[in-house]
């Protein structure tokens, strides 16, 4: 029985920085060859980033990611790695890709990946499996594949997939046990979910029982825009065990030694399971790895919590990142919201990268100052006092407003003066609304919705609150300084922008409002599923009531990490103009 | 030969609104049954309005569309109507809709067009071609229909199809020829494009020939979020002679006699094309209609400007008035784009829903102040002017700022005052960026990018000049007065926000700088393309650099109508973050 020394790249590509993720693709696999390694797994649309969107329907990017290809593989040549089987994912098409004006039928796209060998591209596969829900919208960019591509290395015989694949049974799954495979390799950009772990594992024990081969599931890290790839990366043998599991939300190559079955002569038969069989072989690759054997580790599985804070850290250091903004800015009013932003922006980026301002006004209470500058401390953030008043007071000279046209006035002015500061000193603004408050619309548009990516969009309110005990139980756990203040976490949440006033005031509490917008956002249900889980239902129509009239609110709060499947924003796309009420 | 009277009854229906849908259909059969009409059509997703996105995932909404058809067709009949057919397009599913929390597969949601007589749902027909480009998204939503549904109506043998089914050849086309129908009705929800008119009649006779059928085309009129349906209702005869046409942009009922073929004897076989054939027949519908012949007009076409006037208009009109707004209001420059905007609203609205403020800074010229009083005395819309220096003065007391954060300051004040008289009053707030400078992020955010709705969203700079000059000779040409000043159309664009500042100083002319957009935005064409167009490659550089870059900005425009197929916003979605650059 052959043994293969594979090496999972989980790596974090940018969109767009073909030439970036090539120099990436180019030291990992140096580190690889140096640890023995006979096979590199680099996850889906490695080279372009993912996902790349409408950038699909510009021939010069299809182009440039041809090409990239090409030059990558005689790179690693150049390189001294063209021994070295690399797989990698890019953007292919058929032909010189066709946009027409109206259709766009043809372009011709492929989701691809590409074996590369001795200094060329030796084989391609094209994803058949193309998702087209939640965030994908796959149908809309790609034209699935037909054929099954497997190459024989180093005596075992290895099938090549794409993410997708691994989530609906039948396809090239099925296709690799009737072509007999040792090994089917499984690139990925799989957005992060919360538990999505938990379901992922099942899946590939179920696939490698399909295919009765052992499965190496390779995933990027990383941020890009709302999305955050976790890793996860992964090896289960044909019958189910689990043989080593990379850490999520860092890079790390996974280097492990396999015992795969010897290849026999293929079937006569070029097609199985409704896809043709493409078969081909690599020469020159050693049949057993050298030296003493590679184990990987076996990941242990972290709270829910640790893992939610470890996705919203690394997708607020990405996009703060890899958008080149040299720091961020934010206000803090004293309360959990902010307190919590400021913590992860602070584990993100450092203190030294994060200005947080104090921006009282005739309503903000003493308590709520020093709570401010007790964050402050405890995070080593950069501290400044802007009491608004005086601005305040000079639209009120100027304009007759009352009501709540002079709360969110108070909102603006600070949305103003921190858009000053962004303006003034290059910080990208951090928005601090959690997704509870942004679901009812208890918010200020052009107020407190000011800024260009929000940590904790998806974020409920009980699950803020339940963020930052963990994270200061954490730390106490560690030794350091718990970084949120306790008066914050424990204090009733307020907006503080008329005398007194409390989100209790305006909203059931969050114990109660929680499972409601749970159960309508997240789980799709009606008025009458949501009485039927037990909920009043007298309270049930006045929160589907705020959150069927905030959905406008909703279209303009700031971008920000996904933690769950049912987000505001991309995932759940609703009409602005919709008349539609759940009734009573 | 039979003779058959056809209603198209092209209405406004409202995304949700299922009570008031069914009342619109109601009341136009009772129209169209008073004119004699054998058969009445309605257009997709009539009942529950169009499109209506991820509501579809909404177990209550799909129940609430199929509970309002089978209503809808016993008021009918309580109506007295019962004896007259009609097509009505709805949302349906198949079984109870199944919503699974990951891959949503099998949710079995079908865009469905149904056939009502007799108080009961006699027939319906599934949408087979799904529309999954530009801004469809039918693939999310829907399973394709694969039976085509015949239904013999006084004699007659009569196919239902759905809008997309039209856009392509084979299919339910196909199968209707070898079916050997007489008539197919083509029922749209169908958003306008410039100049779609004139690719759809070619269209519509190509697939006249491939069914060897007379065509009616109904498509809906209004505005919904970012798209607007333009009508362009009509009836092609087999040989593709155009009988009849509806005017774009207004709701119209288009009543024609058309001598049809006596259907014949089916033949045996019960697939065409690919497609399962299901007939069905009515009873008790006359052969030939009575009294005078009905002959609908024959709509000439309009020039392109009075196009798109028209198709701003009705967008901005439903807009504000489907989601319930009294009236608008929009900060007054003296500038073209604002008042461009200010003549749309109060084409849209009239003068007495449009608040026009002047929001002069100490930048602001004496003949900016006097053109905007003039557009308002011009219009008759409600004139303010509320100056800002008082307010950005309170911001430079208290904070250090220079340069282009002092610029954008003053339209942020402006843009707080706005949302201060939204919040007040009621008011809408307007935008009035123009596609170019949006799309070279020629804007401050959260400044003059503050508003609900912005009617120029989608209209290049130069058409901007275009559409004035053509409303105000079409003004002339009716003798009322031209609502734009002269002044605001002659003179060079400036932002005033400094000294003598003009968009020259930032930007290439216009006339410069509009094409390259439109082949980099429009025409995805690449840096290499422009340049083979034949435009400076120092130029094309400096454009693509500054799209590129304002990518982020564009995400925080507000939603404006679509006039072109390639507008920013839904139907080119690009990521935020981004490092790919076209390259000099």
């Amino acid at each position: 029985m052959p043994t293969l020394r594979l090496a999972l790249s989980q790596v974090n590509p940018s969109v767009g920085d073909l030439a970036g993720n090539a120099d990436l693709v180019r030291s990992w696999t140096r580190q690889a060859a140096d640890a023995g390694a006979q096979l590199v797994l680099f996850p889906e649309m490695m080279l372009t980033g993912y996902p790349v969107e409408d950038l699909v329907f510009r021939r010069s990017f299809v182009a440039a990611s041809r090409a990239a290809l090409e030059r990558l593989a005689a790179d690693l040549a150049a390189d001294g790695l063209g021994e070295v089987p690399v797989v990698v994912g890019y953007l292919d098409a058929d032909g010189p890709p066709q946009v027409s004006g109206d259709a766009e039928p043809g372009h011709g796209a492929r989701n691809a990946a590409a074996l590369l060998h001795g200094g060329a591209v030796v084989a391609r596969y094209f994803k058949h499996h193309l998702p087209n829900y939640g965030v994908f919208d796959e149908d809309r960019y790609f034209i699935p594949g037909d054929t099954l591509t497997v190459v024989r290395i180093a005596g075992v015989d290895v099938a090549l997939t794409i993410c997708e694949d691994l989530w609906q049974a039948g396809g090239p799954f099925a296709a690799a046990r009737e072509a007999g495979v040792g090994l089917v390799v499984n690139i990925n950009g799989s957005p992060y979910e919360l538990n999505k772990d938990d379901i992922r594992l099942p899946l590939v024990r179920r696939r490698a029982a399909e295919a009765n081969a052992t499965i190496a599931y390779v995933n990027m890290i990383g941020g890009q825009d709302e999305l955050v790839f976790e890793g996860d990366s992964m090896i289960v043998s044909a019958d189910g065990e689990l043989l080593t599991r990379a850490p999520q939300f860092v890079e790390h190559l996974l280097v492990h030694d396999v015992d795969l079955p010897a290849a026999t002569e293929p079937p006569a038969a070029e097609t199985a399971a409704g896809m043709r069989v493409v078969r081909g072989a690599l020469d020159g690759v050693p049949p057993t790895p050298s030296g003493p054997a590679a184990v990987g580790g076996l990941i242990e599985p972290v709270a829910d919590e640790a893992e939610v804070w470890q996705a919203l850290v690394l997708g607020l250091r990405d996009y703060v990142n890899k958008n080149r903004f040299p720091s961020v800015v934010l206000g803090l009013s004293g309360g959990i919201d902010s307190a919590v932003v400021a913590a992860l922006a602070v584990d993100a980026l450092g203190g030294d990268r994060v200005v947080g301002v104090s921006l009282p006004s005739q309503h903000s209470s003493e308590h709520s100052r020093e709570d401010a500058a007790d964050l402050a401390k405890r995070t080593g953030l950069d501290y400044r006092v802007e009491p608004i008043q005086p601005m305040v007071d000079a639209f009120l000279a100027n304009l007759s407003l009352s009501g709540v046209a002079v709360e969110n006035l108070q909102a603006r002015v600070r949305g103003v003066i921190l858009m000053a500061l962004s303006n003034q000193e290059g910080h990208l603004v951090l928005t601090t609304g959690n997704k509870s408050e942004l679901a009812v619309g208890y918010s200020t548009l052009y107020g407190d919705s000011v800024g260009g990516f929000n940590p904790i969009k998806d974020v409920w309110k009980t699950l803020v609150w339940r963020l930052a005990k963990w994270r200061n139980t954490d730390a106490a756990r560690r030794g350091e300084t718990p970084p949120i203040p306790e008066n914050s976490i424990g204090k009733p949440p307020s907006a503080e922008l008329s005398p007194g006033q409390l989100d209790s005031d305006s909203l059931p509490d969050y114990d109660v409002l929680d499972p409601i917008l749970i159960g309508y956002v997240d789980g799709d249900l009606g008025r009458d599923g949501l009485v039927e889980s037990g909920h009043d239902p007298a309270v049930v129509d006045k929160v589907l009531r705020l959150v069927d009239t905030a959905e406008y609110k909703r279209r303009q709060s700031a971008p920000g990490t996904k933690i769950s499947m049912k987000a505001f924003g991309r995932d759940r796309r609703l009409p602005i103009t919709n008349r539609w009420r759940e009734k009573g």
